[in-house]
């Protein structure tokens, strides 16, 4: 298995240390990220368009928040379902080819008054669905990156950027870091703005973000709500009671990834981590299909400008998404969206005694092939809740490749998610 | 006082079964929409840009589906607020006086394919806000139409247009739909998609629209879900179970307004209507703050590139809630979304055996001048909390001017919501 994690690259953290202490400057670190670029990109092919010059150029004008900004100097990549002002946006399909200019969406706006330096547009699958773009894994090009944010994944697995946005409406953020190996953060519903995104479902879509350490999601989310950054605690193991719903989702996952999990909670239990296994109510087990009413329904609504006006440039299964959506009736949508209202009051009242729930992040590691991106299914039932949600990397698969642990965390409460994502993290890559 | 209600305009059902009775043709309906606006709109001043020849040319190319589809030949004015692919899109902003030209919202592709001709766009005040356009409201044009929907409501209250969108993230859609005696639904948060919308709060920002009569909302609602439509149900008064309020939001309220409400509520009485007084939570007494605290929260991180590159082209009530919303701590913030979200649990158990709540739709008539919009106060809970809310027009104040009721239903129960609103309204007019 080739790997293009030559030497370690630089984390946003790094790099804000580094610029501090002057032991970097500005342009280095986009020196870094050029060649990295050059040495990764031709196989992992995360970018739809990458231009540090213009980062260079605005560098040079001083047209760029430095100084004490969180994200002075931080180069970040834009998954191309978001608008930039200088990228144009394609959305992963040819009804696009052409790309559309607009502003910066709300998050970019926010990262560059921050001081990050957009260098460049990742690959999505077609409209943030399952169609997917070039993108491989860098851990092995001949598997997918998952998807839908599949080059902002793989880029920053690559280290060709140290954070990326990416969207979630399935599982399209936790699948592929969980395959690439990163961090991600998918946050609450609707405490971020997606204003410059492209909607597919507004009662599921979610902005979210990729990094290479706990810290550096932190450090984003901070510039993003516009609060000061601290860094992350050093959460107490002992004093962490970690949820487990072993009767839940539990078929899909493959059996190795089975055994990477129970090893995994074997060895928190040894860390002094509390963990308890939780039944989750009967109802519950309808939350996936829940979700994919409530996705197919919406999306048809989403985009009755693409159906209407270029069926014949939709791919056949964003073609059938919309299809089904259509005929999905009022009563399955409705009823959809009340067992997730109800299930939001059972989950809460159930996990109140946890910190954070444990599941996988994805049912294996990255599958073979680059002609699809995977399953989310492991991801549907708490985007569907809302709830926000971090993959914790650390752990292999029989083939040496990322598996992700999917943390659940409660409303709002994403810092202190992240908190327990480092630790978990820690103990994992310590092995204790 | 003046009116400019000449002659009863026509509703989008009258144009609806005008057409398929051969009463009507396209070009006629839209005469009658030129001859109204010549009329009113000097007097009004609800549009942005208004061209009933686009229309007319898309018509003469056979360009809009037409026949059978649920809103062929319909006219509708979008707030300009929303992207429509052939008029620019201002945001009620001098930022924007360039225009930003880009493709429908998704709102506005659906109306579109559903036969709707988009003639034209309405003011908004700045970015939804509170700073107001030049709109006068039709019953009395020294008085406000209320805002942010200011030209939307007054564009159908004056009969230039049958249907139009707004949107809603404190009360801009209930409010001025009380001032300008019009029919409005906030549907469900999160239901209906606002791609292609200015984003303020995504917690709050929901589409709505506004009509004269409620079986228009509902054209446009089933329009909008790709849903049949059927008329609404004729609802029984003697069975309908009507919740109010009474130790809920009382102090902004006008005396006057006082007055009318009792006297609706003993009308509906004696039509046979059961009304229970309920109290709330004491807790819920804190909605109305945590609402404000959301917007202002949220807010600051969606308008970050005006803030940082335009300040000085914003309003000083603009400029006031965004330096609100970066000084308000992330403690409030969060604290404010867990009273909504246990609002909503306990609202729900409080308000089970009701078929809706009614609250007056504004403190009282439309304030005079044009220099504000008035107060939101008694939409902000219901926003806050995501529950449909339909504004039923038909009582008068003392100076003759329009009163609106505020429906509020549970949620994604909007058709049912709508059938309510068409029985309270008959009921009023008639005056039984």
């Amino acid at each position: 298995m080739k790997t293009y994690y030559d030497s370690e690259p630089l984390t946003a953290l790094d790099i804000r240390h580094g610029l501090a202490q002057e032991r970097l400057t500005y342009d280095a670190v986009l020196d870094r990220i050029d060649a990295r670029v050059e040495s990764c990109e031709p196989h992992v092919k995360a970018w739809v368009a990458l231009d540090t010059g213009a980062a260079r150029a605005a560098l040079a004008k001083q047209a760029v928040p430095l100084g004490a900004s969180l994200l002075a100097g931080v180069p970040i990549g834009v998954k191309d379902i978001f608008t930039t002002s200088d990228f144009p946006t394609h959305y992963g399909s040819p009804i696009y080819a052409h790309g559309v200019m607009a502003g910066d969406a709300d998050c970019v706006a926010l990262a560059r008054a921050a001081g990050a330096l957009v260098i460049g547009k990742t690959v999505t699958t077609e409209f943030a669905y399952f169609k997917p773009g070039p993108t491989a894994n860098p851990h092995d090009v001949r598997r997918t990156p998952g998807g839908s944010s599949s080059g902002s994944a793989a880029a920053v697995a690559a280290g060709m950027t140290p954070l990326a946005f990416g969207s979630q409406t399935a599982g399209s953020l936790i699948r592929p870091a969980s395959y690439c190996g990163v961090f991600a953060l998918k946050p609450t519903h609707d405490a971020y703005s997606l204003g410059g995104a492209k909607a597919m479902a507004p009662s599921l879509d979610t902005l979210g973000w990729l990094a290479r350490s706990a810290d550096d999601l932190e450090l984003l989310r901070a510039a993003l709500t516009l609060e000061h950054f601290e860094a992350l605690p050093e959460a107490d193991g002992t004093a962490l009671r970690i949820a487990v719903l072993p009767g839940y989702e539990q078929e899909p996952i493959e059996a190795a990834a089975h055994a990477v999990f129970d090893d995994a909670l074997a060895l928190l239990s040894r860390a002094g981590v509390s963990i308890a296994p939780l039944d989750v109510p009967d109802e519950m087990h309808g939350l996936i299909d829940a979700q994919k009413a409530v996705q197919a329904y919406e999306a048809a609504q989403s985009f009755e400008s693409e159906w209407n006006g270029k069926r014949d440039l939709l791919s056949a299964p964003f073609a059938r998404l919309i299809s089904d959506g259509i005929a999905t009736a009022r009563d399955t949508y409705e009823a959809a969206r009340a067992l997730a209202a109800r299930s939001r009051i059972e989950f809460a009242a159930l996990t109140r005694n946890a910190d954070a729930v444990l599941t996988l992040a994805a049912p294996g590691e990255a599958p073979a092939g680059l002609d699809a991106t995977g399953d989310p299914v492991l991801s549907r039932s708490w985007t569907l809740l809302g709830l926000p949600c971090v993959n914790v990397p650390g752990l292999r698969g029989p083939n040496g490749l990322p598996i992700g642990l999917q943390l659940i965390g409660k409303p709002l409460q994403e810092r202190r998610l992240l908190a327990i994502a480092k630790l978990l993290n820690r103990l994992i890559e310590r092995g204790i």
